[in-house]
């Protein structure tokens, strides 16, 4: 890996792998609109020799083109990541997700890169039957806008790789945790009780069963199964999750207990968050771990280092990132 | 069902449909650009009153708007159905299955219309481990762009469904045979012999091994199961193929004693006759099955009923139908 291009390379999960990939010596172009990307999160690695920021949309042809100039390898995370909201904007996830991915995949061709990676999500399982879930479960009936965008996604890049000789590494990631975390029920718990620390408002019934990840773990997994298919033309797909889960109602009192604070919970009622949450995300993680790979931290260290973080970048929840792209 | 909107409704299949759906009473809206489909097929339905024919493209507003008026339910089969030549033309399957799939979707829910009848295909298995491919196969990898487009569509279809209340009855095809074929190697090799009979050059080694199914078999299906899902809010996923399949040499044995030709067969060789082509496609219809249908001709039927319709309307191979929408 010489020259990457990492599109939402200002956000969470992107500049954390900026700054990991150059300081392993690659140049990389970062591509971001910083509409929940922000600026302050590539301070360090614009330091450093050989990282430029290309602040631009990936459905800006000129932006895009610009920022893969002399690329190998694409990191394609910009993407609409609001997975609740998607049923009020529907063309949002069509639009951020499966048509930008599209373009990034033409443009690649157009500048003769084969190499890409791509966070999709395990939200493309729908409601699974088989739990933990496996990367070959049964054919899933998608259940969200941002669950069929992000499948829709992983089928293009299957099919470049089927009929273009690409690379394509696809990650199917649980929510993920850790310095810079700007968007989820942690960071909205987080902001309501920093407001009135006497009640907070639960989506469903708490009960919700999800699995997390800390991001140096998932960066860790991504940057060597890169690596390892580098020169293998094809779609490599992996889902990155712990082999445990914390309901809703946990990390609440994680969260609680870091705040010192006791707020009456008031729950919305009913089994799911929202239409499309998925009450139980819990991926099959065999695959990766066969590669080597172990995550280091469970999930109760990723979420108070997470709000370790927050405690000291107030900038980071104080004023709410903008959760859409326009 | 009262009045139903066909997109593609001049097309092999979709005109079929309108003759079936008008002459049950039903209502009909054709919706179709006439790249691929024919006035010609229109002619019987359009002598039916409540038949109206909207010139026009499903990626056009207007057109749609004013096709979706008063509709309770929506057949969408108006496709880029070029599976073949997608990797010369990339942005074909995103643009005219998949983003206008996406259009569809939203005229309804703007015009409150909340079934649609969706044609996919057996190609979303992509090269499937399991044959015959039931409906929960293992979640496939795409290897062609048609594929992962259609699959698009489904996923986009199911989140509607979850979503907003919608119907959806996705149909999963294998190649379709019948009166007004207008598109498939049979077409492509009796157009050939026509031209020379001494020679025919065939894609692959021949021994592709595909199922088909007859087009009226296949309408019995889709307008049975149609109505029996009317008023189940969901995605509803069928197989729709026979139990049988047929190698490409077969059906070039078929075709040969048809015209009572001995043409000089030259292969192209490799299993594939493309990139993307799935060497062998054989569906799992036990799902369809077990709703009552069952198929009434055979492949070797369906086939020579199809050759029959090529003599008899030379219009519809002497000169070839535009193959693609622009």
């Amino acid at each position: 890996m010489v020259r990457a291009c990492v599109t939402g390379g200002a956000g969470f999960i992107g500049s954390g792998l900026v700054d990991r990939l150059s300081a392993a010596g690659v140049q990389v172009a970062v591509l971001d609109n910083l509409r929940t990307g922000r600026r302050e999160f590539l301070d360090a690695a614009l330091a450093r020799p050989g990282v430029r920021f290309v602040e631009g949309d990936v459905l800006d042809p000129a932006a895009l083109d610009d920022a893969l100039q002399g690329c190998d390898w694409v990191f394609h995370l910009q993407a609409n990541a609001d997975v609740r909201d998607g049923l009020k904007h529907p063309r949002w996830d069509l639009e951020q997700n499966t048509i930008a991915t599209a373009g990034v995949l033409e443009g690649m061709r157009a500048h003769g890169i084969s190499r890409i990676a791509f966070t999709s999500t395990g939200s493309i399982y729908g409601e699974p039957e088989v739990i933990p879930t496996p990367e070959d479960a049964p054919f899933p009936v998608q259940t969200s806008l941002y669950g069929a965008s992000k499948a829709a996604c992983e089928g293009l890049i299957a099919a470049y790789a089927a009929g273009y000789g690409f690379t394509g590494v696809i990650f199917r990631l649980v929510s993920i945790l850790g310095e810079r975390y700007t968007h989820g029920h942690l960071i909205d718990f987080y902001r309501a009780l920093k407001r009135d620390p006497t009640r907070l408002r639960v989506l469903g019934d708490g009960r919700q069963r999800k699995s997390y990840l800390y991001v140096q773990d998932c960066l860790d997994a991504m940057l060597a199964l890169c690596e390892r298919h580098r020169d293998e033309a094809g779609a490599h797909i992996y889902n990155l999750g712990r082999d445990e889960t914390l309901t809703v109602a946990e990390s609440v009192a994680i969260l609680c207990e870091h705040l010192a604070v006791a707020p009456q919970v008031e729950h919305t009622g009913g089994a799911r968050g929202w239409v499309g949450d998925s009450p139980h995300i819990h991926l099959d993680t065999a695959r990766v771990r066969a590669s080597g790979w172990h995550p280091r931290l469970t999930i109760a260290q990723a979420a108070v280092r997470t709000l370790r973080w927050l405690d000291a970048n107030e900038y980071a929840w104080r004023e709410p990132a903008v959760a859409t792209w326009r």
